[in-house]
Order: C-alpha cells, then structure tokens, then sequence
C-alpha cells in the first residue's frame, strides 16, 4: 500500500516523449480550416473549429474572455449566461445562443457548464524570468512546482488556490502535465487565466535557475524532515509538490534545501495533493 | 457572478424531499434475492447483489475490508491487488480474480479501482450522542458540519483530510448528502471507514445540541466576520460547510456563534471547499 518507496519515484512518464514534434506545434488561426463544413444553422457543432477547445462553466469563461492573452472563438451561451458574463466582454467573440441541452452536447459528459462555453486556445506557456522580472507584489513570492501531476482537477483546484493566495507562478513540467482542457480550466474556476502557468522542459535545472534568484526550495513530503512551519522562513520560497500515486522524483528533491511534511494523524496515510497544496500555501502566507 | 447572495441562501432543495419514505429504508440482508440468477462462471457480474454497491481502489477497499462494522459482499481482484490486500484482510469475503479490464466493466466510466473492487453496502449512520459518549482523544474536539455539500469527490476529499486531522466526526443532513457511493469512497482513500460520517434530519437541530455540549459553533464563509485564526479559540469546535453554490443556508449559520473567513486574494472569488476545508483544519489543529 505504500507507494513513495524510492525505488518508484522514477516512474514512467504516461504519454511517449513528443520526438520531433518536441517543439511547440504551430498554432493555426482561427477558422483556418476553410474545408471544414459550417455548422447547420441554429445547430452548434460538437467541435471547435481549428485547435481550440472548449471551456466552461461561467467563472473559467469569464476569466478567458477577460484575459487579453487568450486567442477565443466563438461562445455558445445561454441567454442566462449572456446577461450573467455582459456584453462588454462578449465583444470580443461571436456569440451563439443555445439552450443548455444543446451546450451538454458539445461537451464531456457530465460537464457542469453553468449555460456557458467558449472556443478558446490553449495560453501560450511565458518564460519565468519574465515573470520574475515584473515588479513584486508586497511579501514573499511563493512559486509553486508540479512534478508530473497528472490529473486535471487536482491541477485545477491547485491553480485556484495558488491564485487565491497570490502565488506568483505555477511551474510544470511541458511532457508531464495535464492539457489545459475544459475540466482543467473549471476546476480552476478561472484561475487559468489569473496565475501564470509556465511549461519547462526540465524542473530539476529550473530549480536552479530559481536558487541562483534567491528562492528557498522547499519540497512538500510525507517522509518531509521538518514541519511546513519550520521549513517556511522569511523570503521568497519555491514549493515543490509531486504526484499522487509517486511523489516527487528523487533527482527533483535533490535540488531542494529543504523537505517539509504537513502533522496528520497516522490513521491515514496521505493527504489529497490539492488539499496539501492548500495548506502549504496558506501556511507560507501566515510567515 | 455573485453567488452568495443572500436570496440565494435558501436555495432549493437539489433532490425531492423523501414524503412518506422519511425514515431509513430498511436495509435487505446480503444475498436476500434469491431469484437473482448467479453470474456465468469466471464472469463477475456488472451489478453488486442485493442492496450493495461497489467500492473501489486499494485504499477504500482496504479501510472497508478492516472495518468491523461494514457489511461486505464479494471482492474482484487482480492478483497483485490480493497480493497487496493480503490473506487476513480477505478472509472476510469470497475472492473472484480478474483482470484490470474485467474489474473496469463492472464499474463506472474512468473509475481508477487499482485492481480492486468490493461489494458493500452503506454504512449505517452513527448517533452523535454515542460518539460524543466515547473517550476522547488529547486536544479538542472538531466536529464537521457540511450543510448540503453535494459533490461526492468534496465531500470525500472532506472525509480524507478530517481523518487526517483527527475529526471527531462529520456531520451530513441525511436528505441533502451524496450517497455513499464508490466514487466518494474513492476520494475518501478509506476515510469513509475511518470516521463516524453521521446522517441527521435537521442540522440547526444539531448544532443546538452540540452548543449544549460545549462546542462553540463556527461558519466558515468568504465573508466572515473574523479571520479562521481569531475565530478558533481553545475548545471543542463544531465547523460548518456550506456548498459551493449557496454557501450555509441562512437558519443554520443563524444557530453558529461566529462566522469566520480565509484570508484570500481578491484576484478570486472563493476557494474549492475541500481546499477551504483542509486549511481550515489544518488552522484549528493548531491553535
């Protein structure tokens, strides 16, 4: 039952490295597609038109539609939604009125879309020394890396809170990280669009660009060697949180000063990532 | 977007009051139908017998296969999921062997079972009064409320992380719950074993009997009057949840003695209730 034993930390990654397509792919523009049929008039189709995807739920569409760095389609909107989200952000994008029957249609099953979707394209991943060269906000900067988590809520819930606690960035790994899909971006609630969310290709070495910056790095462990309260000092601090099923890897941790653990009882043997995010972040901001 | 308006407080009911079946439904004993044709030999059948329900993944089938209290029907199991449950722990049940793809058939969509599957049937809830009788532990006692918290992944992340921090127990209005369903037991990663989960018809109801029993009673919500720090003096703790639509109902925070919020940044609207939940523990483990 246990599963940080060291010997698993080097996982296998879930999907075959990108080979020569390692490279972001090119972006094509919106309606680029000039073959692809229309959609029967008063009918939206059930695909975005080009490589965008479709968002939902009314606070990730309202954060997208609000983020001049999005690149949106068209939004298929009940007329609830158009008057909840406003004409002045609807400008932007061609608006289809439907009824939510018709908006379940278009995406996964169970979507709890809130009579809102939007095409959008996924945001492209900024560079992290152009976000630490933005002038700081008042007290510590807090970044938060995700080794190889996998599952889109959690990656979801984890971008809100970094957000509500005014986190400065999240970090992923490009190969390793969930897409910014729809369940993303909802479970999110919009925070997608608020925090930056930068892809590497290596976290161990963008540790170290982070060090050479003056940030303490800290990873988050069951097995960590002090409480989070005693690994959290003054300064800025980056944060390390691994996978579910695997923990952080071993190479990971090793560019860390410091390990820290969340007290729980022993009747359980873990604490759901995201919740354990939560509290960490919570805990940095009290010091 | 506002959703705590306070018209929207006593929001409706999401399923029709139970009328004449108000009661507990009388349970049916295991294998109480006969007529039920068995399953074709080497093929575990889709449905559970009788009134069970599967429970899947290897922490929530090892926390129900260790509880005493749980009725259990039949395990399927892949081989190094009986590897890993062990002799002792499956003595209790009939063992059927199959592969992850026949275990997948028998449950939902996308369930991560981990090679495990288990037929129970719902835990009977507990009386708060007999928990209360029991020995307590060192430190206070924290009791959680979640008023109509609908989500089944919430709440057992909820259950999770109250096991993790030593919860008393966690209270649902029986009514207005998620059922004890294999996806909340999933999130529960065996938590639902772990922790009275206590179904009461009236909530306000409850909390008055546990303000007698010396529990100060608490609401957290984003616009508390006091931070969770201030609001959490020494002493037993009764913490009350709303739902992530509605937020408390007006009359059951009207029976708290103080509401308390978490500091969070303006950028975003609230936190997912699990998070809140979690840092919320997390702050009263350590006054």
């Amino acid at each position: 039952m246990r599963n940080r034993s060291p010997g698993r930390e080097f996982s296998k990654t879930r999907r075959p490295p990108a080979g020569k397509s390692r490279g972001k792919p090119e972006k094509k523009p919106a309606h680029a597609s000039p073959q692809r049929p229309p959609p029967p008039s008063g009918q939206p189709s059930g695909r975005p038109s080009g490589a965008g995807q479709w968002l939902y739920g009314l606070h990730a569409v309202q954060a997208a539609l609000a983020n001049p760095r999005r690149k949106l389609g068209r939004a298929v909107l009940t007329p609830r939604a158009i008057e909840s989200l406003g004409s002045q952000l609807l400008a932007r994008v061609r608006v289809e009125t439907a009824d939510p029957a018709a908006i379940d249609r278009l995406l996964p099953a169970g979507a709890v879309h809130q009579g809102a979707a939007l095409e959008a394209w996924p945001l492209k991943s900024r560079e992290l020394d152009d976000i630490l060269a933005e002038p700081g906000t008042e007290g510590r900067r807090v970044i938060l890396v995700l080794d190889q988590l996998s599952d889109p809520h959690n990656v979801g819930a984890i971008l809100r809170t970094a957000a509500a606690f005014g986190v400065t960035a999240v970090v992923v790994q490009d190969r390793n990280a969930p897409p910014q899909s729809g369940a993303l971006a909802k479970a999110a609630s919009g925070a997608l669009d608020l925090i930056p969310y930068i892809e590497v290709v290596n976290i161990a070495r963008t540790l170290d660009q982070l060090a050479e910056r003056g940030f303490w790095r800290v990873a988050l462990a069951g097995d960590g060697d002090v409480s989070l309260a005693e690994a959290a000092p003054v300064g800025d601090v980056a944060l390390v949180l691994g996978s579910e099923g695997a923990g952080i890897r071993r190479l990971v941790r090793e560019h860390c000063e410091a390990s820290a653990f969340i007290p729980i009882s022993k009747t359980i043997e873990s604490l759901n990532v995201s919740n354990a995010a939560a509290i960490a972040l919570y805990e940095l901001r009290r010091a």
